[in-house]
Protein backbone atom coordinates (compact mmCIF):
# COMPACT_ATOMS: atom_id res chain seq x y z
CA UNK A 1 0.00 0.00 0.00
CA UNK A 2 2.89 2.44 -0.04
CA UNK A 3 2.07 3.83 -3.02
CA UNK A 4 -1.14 5.03 -2.44
CA UNK A 5 -1.70 8.72 -3.56
CA UNK A 6 -3.75 10.22 -0.46
CA UNK A 7 -4.99 12.97 -2.97
CA UNK A 8 -6.61 10.15 -4.84
CA UNK A 9 -10.68 10.60 -4.05
CA UNK A 10 -12.46 7.88 -1.82
CA UNK A 11 -14.77 4.89 -2.93
CA UNK A 12 -18.32 3.82 -1.39
CA UNK A 13 -20.47 1.38 -2.76
CA UNK A 14 -23.97 0.86 -1.89
CA UNK A 15 -26.85 -1.83 -3.55
CA UNK A 16 -28.86 1.67 -4.81
CA UNK A 17 -29.63 4.80 -3.41
CA UNK A 18 -29.20 3.86 0.69
CA UNK A 19 -25.48 4.40 1.01
CA UNK A 20 -25.96 8.04 0.18
CA UNK A 21 -26.58 8.04 3.92
CA UNK A 22 -23.35 7.25 4.49
CA UNK A 23 -21.49 9.61 1.77
CA UNK A 24 -23.88 12.49 3.43
CA UNK A 25 -21.95 11.69 6.63
CA UNK A 26 -18.57 11.51 5.25
CA UNK A 27 -18.79 15.06 3.22
CA UNK A 28 -19.69 16.30 6.83
CA UNK A 29 -16.66 14.91 8.22
CA UNK A 30 -14.05 14.69 5.16
CA UNK A 31 -14.88 17.50 3.50
CA UNK A 32 -11.60 17.80 1.64
CA UNK A 33 -12.14 14.66 0.56
CA UNK A 34 -13.34 13.46 -3.09
CA UNK A 35 -16.18 10.78 -3.30
CA UNK A 36 -16.33 8.07 -6.45
CA UNK A 37 -19.68 6.32 -5.19
CA UNK A 38 -20.90 3.31 -6.79
CA UNK A 39 -25.03 2.70 -6.44
CA UNK A 40 -25.98 -1.15 -8.11
CA UNK A 41 -29.47 0.45 -8.74
CA UNK A 42 -30.22 -2.47 -11.49
CA UNK A 43 -29.51 -5.33 -9.08
CA UNK A 44 -30.99 -3.74 -5.84
CA UNK A 45 -31.87 -4.85 -3.40
CA UNK A 46 -28.95 -7.12 -2.12
CA UNK A 47 -30.96 -7.92 1.20
CA UNK A 48 -32.08 -10.85 -0.19
CA UNK A 49 -29.61 -12.43 -2.15
CA UNK A 50 -27.09 -15.70 -1.69
CA UNK A 51 -23.89 -15.32 -0.23
CA UNK A 52 -21.89 -16.09 -3.58
CA UNK A 53 -24.27 -13.93 -5.33
CA UNK A 54 -23.58 -10.54 -2.72
CA UNK A 55 -20.08 -11.33 -2.71
CA UNK A 56 -19.75 -11.74 -6.60
CA UNK A 57 -21.48 -8.12 -6.95
CA UNK A 58 -19.53 -6.87 -4.45
CA UNK A 59 -16.14 -7.70 -5.73
CA UNK A 60 -17.23 -6.45 -9.17
CA UNK A 61 -17.94 -3.23 -7.97
CA UNK A 62 -14.94 -3.15 -5.23
CA UNK A 63 -12.51 -4.10 -8.45
CA UNK A 64 -14.10 -1.04 -10.88
CA UNK A 65 -13.53 1.72 -8.02
CA UNK A 66 -10.10 0.47 -7.94
CA UNK A 67 -9.68 0.77 -11.41
CA UNK A 68 -10.67 4.69 -10.88
CA UNK A 69 -7.52 4.67 -8.69
CA UNK A 70 -9.52 5.17 -5.23
CA UNK A 71 -6.94 5.19 -2.13
CA UNK A 72 -9.41 3.51 0.07
CA UNK A 73 -12.87 1.89 -0.07
CA UNK A 74 -16.53 2.22 2.41
CA UNK A 75 -18.54 -0.63 1.96
CA UNK A 76 -21.85 1.32 2.51
CA UNK A 77 -24.18 -1.55 2.38
CA UNK A 78 -24.82 -3.51 5.70
CA UNK A 79 -25.85 -6.80 3.73
CA UNK A 80 -22.33 -6.42 1.33
CA UNK A 81 -20.51 -5.57 4.79
CA UNK A 82 -21.79 -8.52 6.68
CA UNK A 83 -21.73 -11.22 3.56
CA UNK A 84 -18.42 -10.12 1.81
CA UNK A 85 -15.78 -7.87 3.47
CA UNK A 86 -13.80 -10.25 4.53
CA UNK A 87 -13.64 -11.69 1.12
CA UNK A 88 -13.24 -7.93 0.10
CA UNK A 89 -10.24 -7.27 2.00
CA UNK A 90 -8.07 -10.31 0.39
CA UNK A 91 -9.15 -9.23 -3.13
CA UNK A 92 -8.36 -5.35 -3.08
CA UNK A 93 -4.88 -3.55 -2.26
CA UNK A 94 -6.72 -0.66 -0.85
CA UNK A 95 -7.63 -0.13 2.60
CA UNK A 96 -11.33 -1.19 2.99
CA UNK A 97 -13.81 -1.09 5.89
CA UNK A 98 -17.62 -2.23 6.56
CA UNK A 99 -20.53 -0.53 8.11
CA UNK A 100 -21.23 -3.24 10.43
CA UNK A 101 -18.59 -3.03 12.76
CA UNK A 102 -18.42 0.58 13.76
CA UNK A 103 -22.80 0.26 13.84
CA UNK A 104 -22.03 -2.29 16.68
CA UNK A 105 -19.27 -0.27 18.63
CA UNK A 106 -21.67 2.37 18.85
CA UNK A 107 -24.29 0.39 19.88
CA UNK A 108 -22.73 -1.38 22.58
CA UNK A 109 -22.05 1.89 23.94
CA UNK A 110 -24.96 3.32 23.74
CA UNK A 111 -26.78 0.50 25.47
CA UNK A 112 -27.38 0.70 29.57
CA UNK A 113 -29.45 -2.27 29.92
CA UNK A 114 -27.36 -4.59 27.92
CA UNK A 115 -30.26 -4.95 25.75
CA UNK A 116 -29.74 -4.22 22.04
CA UNK A 117 -32.08 -4.59 19.14
CA UNK A 118 -30.82 -4.82 15.67
CA UNK A 119 -32.91 -4.26 12.33
CA UNK A 120 -31.79 -5.30 9.05
CA UNK A 121 -32.17 -7.36 5.73
CA UNK A 122 -32.88 -11.18 5.93
CA UNK A 123 -29.13 -11.85 4.65
CA UNK A 124 -27.50 -9.43 7.32
CA UNK A 125 -29.58 -10.96 10.05
CA UNK A 126 -28.90 -14.41 9.14
CA UNK A 127 -24.83 -13.85 8.92
CA UNK A 128 -25.08 -13.03 12.82
CA UNK A 129 -22.59 -10.35 12.05
CA UNK A 130 -23.78 -7.63 14.78
CA UNK A 131 -24.14 -10.64 17.46
CA UNK A 132 -20.29 -11.29 16.78
CA UNK A 133 -19.78 -8.40 17.13
CA UNK A 134 -21.32 -7.26 20.19
CA UNK A 135 -20.31 -9.86 21.96
CA UNK A 136 -16.66 -9.39 21.42
CA UNK A 137 -17.53 -6.05 22.96
CA UNK A 138 -19.14 -7.07 25.83
CA UNK A 139 -20.04 -10.43 25.81
CA UNK A 140 -22.80 -9.84 28.37
CA UNK A 141 -25.35 -8.25 25.85
CA UNK A 142 -28.19 -9.52 24.55
CA UNK A 143 -28.88 -9.12 20.86
CA UNK A 144 -32.78 -9.36 19.13
CA UNK A 145 -32.15 -9.06 15.70
CA UNK A 146 -35.21 -8.78 13.11
CA UNK A 147 -35.21 -8.75 9.32
CA UNK A 148 -37.80 -6.24 7.85
CA UNK A 149 -37.75 -7.02 4.33
CA UNK A 150 -40.47 -4.47 3.68
CA UNK A 151 -38.45 -1.20 4.77
CA UNK A 152 -36.26 -0.85 1.90
CA UNK A 153 -38.95 -1.02 -1.10
CA UNK A 154 -41.24 1.16 1.41
CA UNK A 155 -38.11 3.45 1.27
CA UNK A 156 -37.24 3.48 -2.49
CA UNK A 157 -41.07 4.56 -3.04
CA UNK A 158 -40.60 7.26 -1.18
CA UNK A 159 -43.05 6.14 1.82
CA UNK A 160 -40.95 7.45 4.66
CA UNK A 161 -43.60 9.12 6.44
CA UNK A 162 -47.22 6.99 5.96
CA UNK A 163 -49.60 5.28 8.14
CA UNK A 164 -48.87 2.51 5.88
CA UNK A 165 -45.34 2.29 6.95
CA UNK A 166 -46.14 2.92 10.35
CA UNK A 167 -48.01 -0.07 10.69
CA UNK A 168 -45.57 -2.34 9.48
CA UNK A 169 -43.01 -0.80 11.49
CA UNK A 170 -45.53 -1.71 14.11
CA UNK A 171 -45.68 -5.42 12.55
CA UNK A 172 -41.81 -5.61 13.03
CA UNK A 173 -40.74 -4.15 16.22
CA UNK A 174 -43.34 -4.78 18.70
CA UNK A 175 -41.50 -7.68 19.28
CA UNK A 176 -38.02 -6.14 20.00
CA UNK A 177 -40.12 -3.71 22.65
CA UNK A 178 -41.42 -6.34 24.18
CA UNK A 179 -37.72 -7.55 24.74
CA UNK A 180 -37.18 -4.29 26.63
CA UNK A 181 -34.24 -2.95 24.30
CA UNK A 182 -33.23 0.33 25.12
CA UNK A 183 -30.94 0.51 21.74
CA UNK A 184 -31.87 -0.27 18.18
CA UNK A 185 -29.26 -0.73 15.13
CA UNK A 186 -30.34 0.86 12.01
CA UNK A 187 -28.60 -2.03 10.04
CA UNK A 188 -29.69 -1.11 6.60
CA UNK A 189 -28.29 1.75 5.04
CA UNK A 190 -32.12 2.72 3.65
CA UNK A 191 -33.20 2.23 7.76
CA UNK A 192 -32.35 5.97 8.90
CA UNK A 193 -34.24 7.40 6.28
CA UNK A 194 -37.47 5.92 7.93
CA UNK A 195 -35.89 7.35 11.61
CA UNK A 196 -38.43 9.80 12.37
CA UNK A 197 -41.44 7.06 12.04
CA UNK A 198 -39.04 4.17 13.64
CA UNK A 199 -38.43 7.28 16.44
CA UNK A 200 -42.39 7.60 17.21
CA UNK A 201 -42.96 3.86 17.00
CA UNK A 202 -40.33 2.80 19.80
CA UNK A 203 -40.52 6.06 21.72
CA UNK A 204 -37.74 7.87 23.60
CA UNK A 205 -36.60 5.27 25.93
CA UNK A 206 -35.04 3.12 22.96
CA UNK A 207 -31.60 4.74 21.52
CA UNK A 208 -31.73 4.68 17.80
CA UNK A 209 -27.63 4.15 16.20
CA UNK A 210 -27.18 4.67 12.76
CA UNK A 211 -23.90 2.82 11.70
CA UNK A 212 -23.50 5.79 9.08
CA UNK A 213 -22.04 8.48 11.35
CA UNK A 214 -19.74 5.93 13.41
CA UNK A 215 -18.50 4.27 9.94
CA UNK A 216 -17.54 8.02 8.74
CA UNK A 217 -15.30 8.55 12.32
CA UNK A 218 -13.86 5.40 11.98
CA UNK A 219 -13.02 5.97 8.33
CA UNK A 220 -11.30 9.34 9.21
CA UNK A 221 -9.19 7.28 11.89
CA UNK A 222 -8.27 4.69 9.16
CA UNK A 223 -7.43 8.01 6.50
CA UNK A 224 -5.04 9.40 9.21
CA UNK A 225 -3.47 6.29 11.04
CA UNK A 226 -2.60 5.42 7.26
CA UNK A 227 -1.30 9.06 6.13
CA UNK A 228 -4.24 8.80 3.91
CA UNK A 229 -6.01 12.27 4.66
CA UNK A 230 -6.22 14.19 1.48
CA UNK A 231 -3.72 17.68 1.47
CA UNK A 232 -6.24 19.31 -0.80
CA UNK A 233 -8.08 21.89 1.03
CA UNK A 234 -11.61 23.84 -0.06
CA UNK A 235 -10.80 26.76 -1.64
CA UNK A 236 -13.53 29.66 -1.19
CA UNK A 237 -15.89 27.39 -0.18
CA UNK A 238 -15.22 24.95 -2.94
CA UNK A 239 -16.44 22.18 -2.40
CA UNK A 240 -14.87 18.90 -3.81
CA UNK A 241 -16.49 17.12 -6.95
CA UNK A 242 -17.72 13.93 -6.29
CA UNK A 243 -18.70 11.22 -9.00
CA UNK A 244 -21.29 8.96 -9.22
CA UNK A 245 -21.78 5.89 -10.76
CA UNK A 246 -25.10 3.55 -11.00
CA UNK A 247 -25.82 1.13 -12.76
CA UNK A 248 -29.46 1.82 -13.76
CA UNK A 249 -31.92 4.97 -14.09
CA UNK A 250 -29.53 7.78 -12.99
CA UNK A 251 -32.18 10.14 -13.16
CA UNK A 252 -34.34 8.38 -10.60
CA UNK A 253 -30.75 8.25 -8.27
CA UNK A 254 -30.44 11.98 -9.02
CA UNK A 255 -33.78 12.90 -7.97
CA UNK A 256 -34.06 10.64 -4.76
CA UNK A 257 -30.51 12.32 -3.77
CA UNK A 258 -31.89 15.72 -3.99
CA UNK A 259 -35.80 14.75 -2.35
CA UNK A 260 -34.72 12.89 0.50
CA UNK A 261 -31.31 13.58 1.67
CA UNK A 262 -31.05 17.04 0.08
CA UNK A 263 -27.88 15.89 -1.73
CA UNK A 264 -27.67 17.92 -5.16
CA UNK A 265 -26.38 16.38 -7.84
CA UNK A 266 -25.68 17.40 -11.42
CA UNK A 267 -26.66 15.60 -14.11
CA UNK A 268 -22.99 15.80 -15.53
CA UNK A 269 -22.18 14.34 -11.92
CA UNK A 270 -23.70 10.81 -12.26
CA UNK A 271 -22.79 8.13 -15.28
CA UNK A 272 -23.65 4.73 -16.23
CA UNK A 273 -21.60 1.70 -15.67
CA UNK A 274 -23.48 -1.43 -15.48
CA UNK A 275 -21.45 -4.96 -15.46
CA UNK A 276 -22.15 -7.25 -18.68
CA UNK A 277 -24.35 -9.65 -17.14
CA UNK B 1 -37.76 -21.91 -38.28
CA UNK B 2 -38.42 -25.31 -40.62
CA UNK B 3 -36.30 -27.21 -38.58
CA UNK B 4 -37.83 -27.06 -35.10
CA UNK B 5 -38.21 -30.49 -33.62
CA UNK B 6 -41.98 -30.48 -32.19
CA UNK B 7 -41.17 -33.02 -28.84
CA UNK B 8 -38.40 -29.63 -27.99
CA UNK B 9 -39.47 -28.83 -24.60
CA UNK B 10 -40.67 -25.06 -24.47
CA UNK B 11 -39.38 -22.04 -22.67
CA UNK B 12 -40.52 -19.98 -20.34
CA UNK B 13 -38.94 -17.28 -17.85
CA UNK B 14 -39.70 -14.23 -15.72
CA UNK B 15 -37.63 -12.05 -13.20
CA UNK B 16 -38.26 -14.58 -10.70
CA UNK B 17 -40.84 -16.84 -9.03
CA UNK B 18 -44.31 -14.93 -10.63
CA UNK B 19 -43.96 -16.67 -13.87
CA UNK B 20 -44.82 -20.08 -12.06
CA UNK B 21 -48.07 -18.44 -12.41
CA UNK B 22 -47.86 -19.03 -15.90
CA UNK B 23 -46.27 -22.40 -15.93
CA UNK B 24 -49.30 -23.61 -14.19
CA UNK B 25 -51.82 -22.34 -16.53
CA UNK B 26 -49.28 -23.89 -19.52
CA UNK B 27 -49.35 -27.52 -17.24
CA UNK B 28 -52.61 -27.95 -17.03
CA UNK B 29 -53.51 -26.62 -21.00
CA UNK B 30 -50.49 -28.40 -22.25
CA UNK B 31 -49.88 -31.24 -20.41
CA UNK B 32 -47.99 -32.92 -22.82
CA UNK B 33 -45.54 -30.55 -23.37
CA UNK B 34 -41.99 -30.21 -21.30
CA UNK B 35 -40.91 -27.27 -19.70
CA UNK B 36 -37.81 -25.61 -19.41
CA UNK B 37 -38.16 -22.37 -17.30
CA UNK B 38 -35.71 -19.38 -15.78
CA UNK B 39 -36.04 -17.50 -13.19
CA UNK B 40 -33.70 -14.72 -12.64
CA UNK B 41 -33.96 -14.98 -8.85
CA UNK B 42 -30.76 -12.42 -8.76
CA UNK B 43 -32.35 -9.49 -10.62
CA UNK B 44 -35.73 -9.42 -9.53
CA UNK B 45 -37.53 -7.22 -9.67
CA UNK B 46 -37.62 -6.00 -13.33
CA UNK B 47 -40.53 -3.67 -12.81
CA UNK B 48 -38.32 -0.32 -11.51
CA UNK B 49 -35.78 -0.85 -13.66
CA UNK B 50 -35.09 0.81 -17.32
CA UNK B 51 -35.94 0.01 -20.85
CA UNK B 52 -32.29 -0.85 -21.47
CA UNK B 53 -31.56 -3.08 -18.39
CA UNK B 54 -34.83 -5.13 -18.95
CA UNK B 55 -33.76 -5.57 -22.70
CA UNK B 56 -30.50 -6.33 -21.80
CA UNK B 57 -31.41 -8.99 -18.98
CA UNK B 58 -34.25 -10.41 -21.25
CA UNK B 59 -32.16 -11.39 -24.27
CA UNK B 60 -29.37 -13.05 -22.04
CA UNK B 61 -31.83 -14.99 -20.94
CA UNK B 62 -33.84 -15.57 -24.10
CA UNK B 63 -30.54 -16.16 -26.08
CA UNK B 64 -30.10 -18.95 -22.71
CA UNK B 65 -33.24 -20.71 -23.13
CA UNK B 66 -32.27 -21.42 -27.16
CA UNK B 67 -29.05 -23.07 -26.16
CA UNK B 68 -31.16 -25.63 -24.38
CA UNK B 69 -32.73 -26.23 -27.55
CA UNK B 70 -36.35 -24.67 -27.05
CA UNK B 71 -38.74 -25.05 -29.53
CA UNK B 72 -40.68 -21.81 -28.48
CA UNK B 73 -40.75 -18.97 -26.15
CA UNK B 74 -43.46 -17.57 -23.59
CA UNK B 75 -41.63 -14.72 -21.61
CA UNK B 76 -43.80 -14.98 -18.22
CA UNK B 77 -43.27 -11.66 -16.99
CA UNK B 78 -45.14 -8.57 -17.54
CA UNK B 79 -42.47 -6.10 -17.74
CA UNK B 80 -40.13 -8.09 -19.94
CA UNK B 81 -43.46 -8.18 -22.54
CA UNK B 82 -44.30 -4.58 -22.18
CA UNK B 83 -40.36 -3.32 -22.90
CA UNK B 84 -38.43 -6.43 -24.50
CA UNK B 85 -40.87 -8.69 -26.51
CA UNK B 86 -40.49 -6.51 -29.93
CA UNK B 87 -37.06 -6.60 -29.51
CA UNK B 88 -36.63 -10.23 -28.41
CA UNK B 89 -38.69 -11.25 -31.93
CA UNK B 90 -35.87 -10.14 -33.73
CA UNK B 91 -33.05 -11.73 -31.61
CA UNK B 92 -34.24 -15.26 -31.85
CA UNK B 93 -34.92 -17.84 -34.31
CA UNK B 94 -38.15 -19.19 -32.87
CA UNK B 95 -41.78 -18.30 -32.12
CA UNK B 96 -42.00 -16.31 -28.94
CA UNK B 97 -45.09 -14.10 -26.88
CA UNK B 98 -45.63 -12.75 -24.20
CA UNK B 99 -48.46 -12.03 -21.55
CA UNK B 100 -49.98 -8.18 -22.15
CA UNK B 101 -51.28 -8.82 -25.52
CA UNK B 102 -53.39 -12.22 -24.43
CA UNK B 103 -53.79 -10.08 -21.49
CA UNK B 104 -55.07 -7.25 -23.14
CA UNK B 105 -57.88 -9.37 -25.39
CA UNK B 106 -58.99 -10.92 -22.25
CA UNK B 107 -59.83 -7.27 -20.94
CA UNK B 108 -61.47 -6.30 -23.32
CA UNK B 109 -63.52 -9.42 -23.90
CA UNK B 110 -64.63 -9.10 -20.13
CA UNK B 111 -65.89 -5.32 -20.14
CA UNK B 112 -69.17 -4.29 -20.63
CA UNK B 113 -68.82 -0.45 -19.90
CA UNK B 114 -65.83 -0.45 -22.01
CA UNK B 115 -63.64 0.81 -18.87
CA UNK B 116 -60.93 -0.88 -17.71
CA UNK B 117 -58.20 -0.48 -14.99
CA UNK B 118 -54.53 -2.14 -15.43
CA UNK B 119 -52.56 -2.74 -12.60
CA UNK B 120 -48.79 -3.21 -13.25
CA UNK B 121 -45.22 -2.36 -12.10
CA UNK B 122 -44.18 1.22 -12.80
CA UNK B 123 -42.49 0.05 -15.95
CA UNK B 124 -44.98 -1.79 -18.01
CA UNK B 125 -47.74 1.02 -17.00
CA UNK B 126 -44.99 3.76 -18.30
CA UNK B 127 -44.80 1.95 -21.32
CA UNK B 128 -48.67 2.16 -22.03
CA UNK B 129 -48.43 -0.91 -23.91
CA UNK B 130 -51.98 -2.75 -22.56
CA UNK B 131 -53.75 0.88 -23.77
CA UNK B 132 -52.26 0.27 -26.87
CA UNK B 133 -53.35 -3.29 -27.66
CA UNK B 134 -56.88 -2.42 -25.69
CA UNK B 135 -57.73 0.75 -27.87
CA UNK B 136 -56.45 -1.29 -31.03
CA UNK B 137 -59.05 -3.85 -29.77
CA UNK B 138 -62.12 -1.30 -29.38
CA UNK B 139 -61.13 1.97 -29.63
CA UNK B 140 -64.37 3.34 -27.38
CA UNK B 141 -62.33 1.98 -24.83
CA UNK B 142 -61.15 3.66 -21.50
CA UNK B 143 -58.45 2.49 -19.69
CA UNK B 144 -57.31 3.69 -16.14
CA UNK B 145 -53.53 2.40 -15.33
CA UNK B 146 -51.87 1.98 -12.20
CA UNK B 147 -48.26 1.10 -10.87
CA UNK B 148 -48.52 -0.78 -7.45
CA UNK B 149 -44.71 -0.97 -7.06
CA UNK B 150 -45.17 -2.71 -3.52
CA UNK B 151 -47.19 -5.98 -4.28
CA UNK B 152 -43.88 -7.89 -5.45
CA UNK B 153 -42.09 -6.82 -2.23
CA UNK B 154 -45.56 -8.29 -0.86
CA UNK B 155 -45.98 -11.15 -2.82
CA UNK B 156 -41.99 -12.28 -2.28
CA UNK B 157 -42.18 -12.04 1.89
CA UNK B 158 -45.51 -14.05 1.44
CA UNK B 159 -47.76 -11.66 2.82
CA UNK B 160 -50.37 -13.03 0.18
CA UNK B 161 -53.29 -12.36 2.80
CA UNK B 162 -52.70 -9.73 5.69
CA UNK B 163 -54.34 -6.91 6.94
CA UNK B 164 -51.19 -4.50 6.30
CA UNK B 165 -51.67 -6.03 2.27
CA UNK B 166 -55.43 -4.93 2.25
CA UNK B 167 -54.86 -1.46 3.11
CA UNK B 168 -51.84 -1.25 0.13
CA UNK B 169 -54.37 -2.51 -2.23
CA UNK B 170 -57.08 0.08 -1.14
CA UNK B 171 -54.89 2.57 -1.04
CA UNK B 172 -53.69 1.84 -4.98
CA UNK B 173 -57.12 0.86 -6.13
CA UNK B 174 -59.99 2.79 -4.69
CA UNK B 175 -58.91 5.42 -7.08
CA UNK B 176 -59.86 2.87 -10.09
CA UNK B 177 -62.71 1.82 -8.19
CA UNK B 178 -64.23 6.05 -8.53
CA UNK B 179 -63.78 5.69 -11.78
CA UNK B 180 -65.94 2.86 -12.47
CA UNK B 181 -64.16 0.63 -13.91
CA UNK B 182 -66.00 -3.28 -14.55
CA UNK B 183 -62.47 -5.12 -15.75
CA UNK B 184 -59.24 -5.20 -13.77
CA UNK B 185 -56.21 -6.88 -15.45
CA UNK B 186 -53.74 -7.85 -12.86
CA UNK B 187 -50.59 -7.03 -15.42
CA UNK B 188 -47.19 -8.67 -13.18
CA UNK B 189 -47.53 -12.58 -12.97
CA UNK B 190 -46.57 -11.58 -8.96
CA UNK B 191 -50.67 -9.98 -8.69
CA UNK B 192 -52.61 -13.35 -9.66
CA UNK B 193 -51.50 -14.16 -5.93
CA UNK B 194 -53.02 -11.59 -4.67
CA UNK B 195 -56.23 -12.04 -6.31
CA UNK B 196 -58.09 -13.14 -3.30
CA UNK B 197 -57.33 -10.09 -1.46
CA UNK B 198 -57.87 -8.14 -4.90
CA UNK B 199 -61.08 -9.67 -5.14
CA UNK B 200 -62.25 -8.50 -1.49
CA UNK B 201 -61.12 -4.88 -2.11
CA UNK B 202 -63.22 -4.36 -5.64
CA UNK B 203 -65.85 -6.52 -4.84
CA UNK B 204 -67.75 -8.49 -7.37
CA UNK B 205 -69.02 -6.02 -9.75
CA UNK B 206 -65.12 -6.43 -11.28
CA UNK B 207 -63.88 -9.06 -13.26
CA UNK B 208 -60.44 -9.70 -12.13
CA UNK B 209 -58.78 -10.91 -15.76
CA UNK B 210 -55.39 -13.01 -14.81
CA UNK B 211 -53.68 -13.12 -18.25
CA UNK B 212 -51.57 -16.04 -17.58
CA UNK B 213 -54.66 -17.96 -17.97
CA UNK B 214 -54.99 -16.77 -21.56
CA UNK B 215 -51.60 -16.65 -22.74
CA UNK B 216 -51.10 -20.21 -21.82
CA UNK B 217 -54.43 -20.82 -24.53
CA UNK B 218 -53.04 -18.14 -26.80
CA UNK B 219 -49.58 -19.97 -26.73
CA UNK B 220 -51.47 -23.26 -27.68
CA UNK B 221 -53.15 -22.13 -30.63
CA UNK B 222 -49.84 -20.60 -31.65
CA UNK B 223 -47.88 -23.86 -31.89
CA UNK B 224 -50.62 -25.76 -33.16
CA UNK B 225 -50.66 -23.12 -36.25
CA UNK B 226 -46.90 -23.97 -36.48
CA UNK B 227 -47.44 -27.21 -36.32
CA UNK B 228 -45.02 -27.60 -33.25
CA UNK B 229 -47.74 -29.86 -30.58
CA UNK B 230 -45.19 -32.27 -28.83
CA UNK B 231 -46.16 -35.79 -30.08
CA UNK B 232 -45.04 -37.07 -26.70
CA UNK B 233 -47.82 -38.33 -24.67
CA UNK B 234 -48.38 -39.03 -21.28
CA UNK B 235 -47.80 -42.28 -20.48
CA UNK B 236 -49.83 -44.02 -17.25
CA UNK B 237 -49.73 -40.65 -15.87
CA UNK B 238 -46.58 -39.88 -15.91
CA UNK B 239 -45.90 -35.94 -16.20
CA UNK B 240 -43.05 -34.61 -18.47
CA UNK B 241 -40.65 -33.62 -16.68
CA UNK B 242 -39.63 -29.94 -15.98
CA UNK B 243 -36.58 -28.70 -15.80
CA UNK B 244 -36.19 -25.14 -13.69
CA UNK B 245 -32.86 -22.89 -13.76
CA UNK B 246 -32.77 -20.02 -11.37
CA UNK B 247 -30.14 -16.96 -10.97
CA UNK B 248 -29.68 -17.45 -7.29
CA UNK B 249 -31.19 -18.81 -4.21
CA UNK B 250 -32.57 -22.34 -5.43
CA UNK B 251 -34.13 -23.42 -2.49
CA UNK B 252 -36.41 -20.43 -1.68
CA UNK B 253 -37.70 -20.96 -5.32
CA UNK B 254 -39.00 -24.63 -4.33
CA UNK B 255 -40.43 -23.77 -1.35
CA UNK B 256 -41.93 -20.60 -2.39
CA UNK B 257 -43.03 -23.00 -5.49
CA UNK B 258 -44.27 -25.60 -3.27
CA UNK B 259 -46.29 -23.30 -0.71
CA UNK B 260 -47.74 -20.86 -2.65
CA UNK B 261 -48.40 -23.07 -6.42
CA UNK B 262 -48.58 -25.87 -5.16
CA UNK B 263 -45.80 -27.14 -8.36
CA UNK B 264 -43.65 -29.76 -6.31
CA UNK B 265 -40.35 -29.76 -7.81
CA UNK B 266 -37.87 -31.98 -6.86
CA UNK B 267 -34.01 -30.92 -5.73
CA UNK B 268 -32.30 -31.87 -8.41
CA UNK B 269 -34.68 -30.17 -11.32
CA UNK B 270 -33.95 -26.32 -9.95
CA UNK B 271 -30.66 -25.43 -11.45
CA UNK B 272 -28.53 -22.61 -10.75
CA UNK B 273 -27.74 -20.65 -14.18
CA UNK B 274 -26.28 -16.82 -13.23
CA UNK B 275 -25.17 -14.77 -15.96
CA UNK B 276 -21.58 -13.13 -15.59
CA UNK B 277 -22.19 -9.87 -14.41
Amino acid sequence: MGDIDKNSPIGVFDSGVGGLTVVKELMEQLPNERIIYYGDTARVPYGNKSRETVIRYSREIAEFLCEQNVKAIVVACNTASALALEDLKKAVDVPIIGVVKPGAIAAADATVKGRIGVIATRATVSSGIYEEYLRAKRPDIKVFAKACPLFVPLVEEGLTDDPITDSIIHRYLDELLEQGIDSLVLGCTHYPLLRDSIARAVGQDVTLVNPAFETARSFKALLEEKGLLSETKEKDGQKPVNTFFVSDSPEQFRSFAGNVLSIRIGAEDVKVKAFVG
